[in-house]
C-alpha cells in the first residue's frame, strides 16, 4: 500500500502567497476553500461528468473540452454565466481541471470586476507540473498561444494525482514533457530518476508520480518566487517552448508533444552552438522517446520561422532562446531572428 | 495672455510610479515617450482627424467613437491590429483620447502578452479629472459599466487643456460633474471656487481650467496613492456613482450627466439619513444646475434597484454607499440592499 504524504510548497511574489498542495485529494476540497465566501466553479464537461459530485453544491460553469476553447469568446461566456449567477467581488472562483481550465479560470477571475480571488484543483499531470502553478494565465489569440493574459497567483493549487486515471492516455503522457523539461534545465538527479523509472511512471505508480510531481513543482515554485514576471530566470522554463508554440500553431499536435519536439530542437541547437556535448543531447532525445513522446518535426522547417517571429518572448529583433550547457543547467541566449533562421535550417 | 505653468503630480503604488503632467501640450509629446522603444497609438476617429498629425509618425489604431465601443470586441479588434503591426513586448502603447480611449487602451495594453507599458494623452475634461488618472481600466459587459478590467498604472498622463476646444459641448460640460464630485467629497475650498467661477469655467478660461484640473487631479492622485485597490478611502471617489451606473445602464444619458443626477440622489440620501444639513444639500444641487448639468432622475425609480444589485461594488448583500456629512467630507456607509430599496423609494 502507498501512503500519501501531504506536502505544501509556497510561491511568494510581492505581497501574495500561493500554496501548492501535494498529496491530498479532491474529496478534501472544503479544507482549502476560504471560509464564509460564496464559491463558483469553472470546469469542463469531462471532469464535471466524473467528479461533479465533489463540487456540485456550488454553481458550476461548464466549458467544452479542447484547446480551441482557450479563446476570448470563452471568457465572454464565463462572464455571462457570472452575471446570471450574480457573482460579485465577494466570491471565490475555483477552477477544477487541467491546463486549459486553469489558464481560462485564472484569467477570467483576474479581470472580472478587476479581480476576484481564485484557486485550482489541478487534475492533469501536465497542469500540475506546469500550467496551474506559477500565476501565468490567459487565452490564445488567432492561434498564437497565450497572447492575452495577466500574471496573477491563485490562492492555492490542489494537486491530486488520483485524478489521472480518467485522463486520456495521450494527455497523461504529455505531462512528462514538462517534467523532462524541469529536469533538463534544473535537476540532473531528477533526470536520472526519470531514466530509471520509465515503466513505473508510465504505469502511474503513485510513489514515483508523487516524487516526479513534487520535484517538478518545487523547481517551478523556486523559479517563480525568484522571478514572477519573467525578467530573467523564469525564461529558462521556456526551454523548447519557442519552437513548441510555433509547432502548435501550425500542426494539430498537443502542447506536450510540441514541447517534446521543441526540446529536441533546442537541444540540437545547443550542440550546434558548441554549448552541449552530443552525448548529453542523445540522453535527452532517448529519454523523450522512452516516454513515448515524439522527437521528429512533423512539418517542413520553413513554416516554423514565420510563427516564431510572432512569439511573445520576442523583443524587437531578438529572441531569447533557452539552451543547455549540460543536463540540469540551462542558459539564456539572445539570438537575432537572422541567426535563428540559419539554426532552424541547419536542424532540418 | 495666460502663461502656462507646467506641473507634475506623482501617483505611487507599490513599485510603480505614474506621472501626471499638467500645463504642457500634445505638441511636446516626444518629451514623454520612452527613449528607444517602438510606439503604437490608440485613438478615436475624431481625435485622429483633428490631432493625427501630432502622432502619425507611429502606427495608429483608430477606434470608432462612443461608449458602445467600450466592449470586449473592441479589445479583440485592437489585438488583431497589434498582431498585424507586429507589436511585441518591447513596444510602448500610447492612448490619445478621452475616457473611453484610456479605459480601453489601458486594459488592452495590460493583457496583451501579459502586459505592455502604456501612457495617455488625456484629451477631454472628464478624462483628465477622472478616467485617465488612477489606473482603473476596462470595458463594459452586457451594459454593466466597467465589469471587466484590471488595475494598472500608466507610465504618464499628459493633460492638455487646449484640446478641449474640439470637444462637443455636452462632453465638455460632463467633466464638471467629476470636478464637483472631487470638491464635494474632499475640498470645501474647491467647491467655493467652483461656485465663484461658473461663467469663466464654462467659457474655458485657461487659468480657471488649470486650477480646476490641477486640484481635481491632486485629490485623485492623493486618494489613489493611499488606496489603489479601493479597499477603503478610494471608495469615496464613487460618490454618486452607484446611482449613476444604474442610470447609465437604463437610459442613454452620458456618464457626466448620470453622475450629476447620482450625486443629487446621494446628497438627498445623506440628508435623509441625518448626516447632512439640508442647506449644504441645496448648495450642491444649485452648483450642479449652475454647470448646466441635470438634477432630476429621467426615469422611474423602480428601474434603479434591479441594476444597483449588480453594481460591482456590491459585496454580498451589502452596498457601500458614499454619503456626505458636509461639503468637503465624505463617509462610507454600508447599506443593506433592503434599506437601499427603502431609501430609493423615499427619494422618488
Amino acid at each position: 500500500m502507498y501512503l500519501r504524504a501531504m506536502q505544501e510548497l509556497l510561491i511568494q511574489t510581492g505581497t501574495r502567497e500561493s500554496r501548492i498542495v501535494l498529496g491530498d485529494t479532491l474529496a478534501n476540497l472544503s479544507n482549502y476553500l476560504p471560509v464564509g465566501k460564496k464559491v463558483v466553479v469553472i470546469t469542463d464537461e469531462n471532469l464535471n461528468k466524473y467528479y461533479g459530485h465533489f463540487f456540485n453544491q456550488f454553481p458550476v460553469v461548464v466549458l467544452p473540452t479542447g484547446e480551441k476553447n482557450k479563446v476570448l469568446s470563452t471568457i465572454d461566456y464565463i462572464f455571462s454565466e457570472f452575471i446570471r449567477i450574480e457573482v460579485d467581488r465577494s466570491w471565490f472562483v475555483l477552477g477544477v481541471g487541467g491546463g486549459i481550465v486553469s489558464d481560462v479560470t485564472g484569467f477570467a477571475a483576474s479581470i472580472y470586476m478587476r479581480g476576484l480571488n481564485f484557486g485550482f484543483v489541478s487534475t492533469s499531470l501536465l497542469s500540475q507540473v506546469d500550467a496551474s502553478v506559477g500565476g501565468k494565465n490567459g487565452v490564445n489569440f488567432q492561434g498564437y498561444k497565450n497572447m492575452v493574459g495577466v500574471f496573477a497567483q491563485p490562492d492555492f493549487v490542489l494537486c491530486d494525482i488520483s485524478l489521472f486515471k480518467t485522463l486520456p492516455p495521450l494527455e497523461y503522457i504529455s505531462g512528462f514533457a514538462e517534467i523532462i523539461k524541469a529536469a533538463a534545465i534544473k535537476d540532473r538527479g531528477l533526470f536520472a530518476y526519470l531514466e530509471d523509472n520509465v515503466t513505473l511512471a508510465l504505469d502511474m505508480d503513485p510513489s514515483v508520480l508523487e516524487h516526479l510531481v513534487t520535484r517538478s513543482v518545487a523547481i517551478k515554485a523556486e523559479v517563480v518566487t525568484m522571478d514572477e514576471r519573467e525578467k530573467g530566470e523564469r525564461k529558462k522554463l521556456n526551454f523548447g517552448h519557442t519552437f513548441a508554440h510555433a509547432i502548435e500553431k501550425i500542426t494539430q499536435i498537443s502542447h506536450g508533444e510540441a514541447v517534446a519536439i521543441g526540446m529536441v530542437l533546442a537541444t540540437n541547437a545547443s550542440v550546434k552552438m558548441g554549448l552541449l556535448d552530443s552525448k548529453e543531447a542523445e540522453r535527452i532525445t532517448t529519454l523523450i522517446s522512452a516516454y513515448t513522446l515524439p522527437v521528429i518535426l512533423p512539418m517542413a522547417c520553413s513554416g516554423l520561422l514565420e510563427y516564431m517571429r510572432k512569439d511573445k518572448k520576442r523583443e524587437g529583433d531578438v529572441l531569447h532562446l533557452v539552451l543547455l550547457n549540460q543536463i540540469g543547467n540551462a542558459v539564456i541566449h539572445p539570438v537575432s531572428l537572422e541567426k535563428l533562421e540559419k539554426i532552424v535550417y541547419d536542424l532540418c
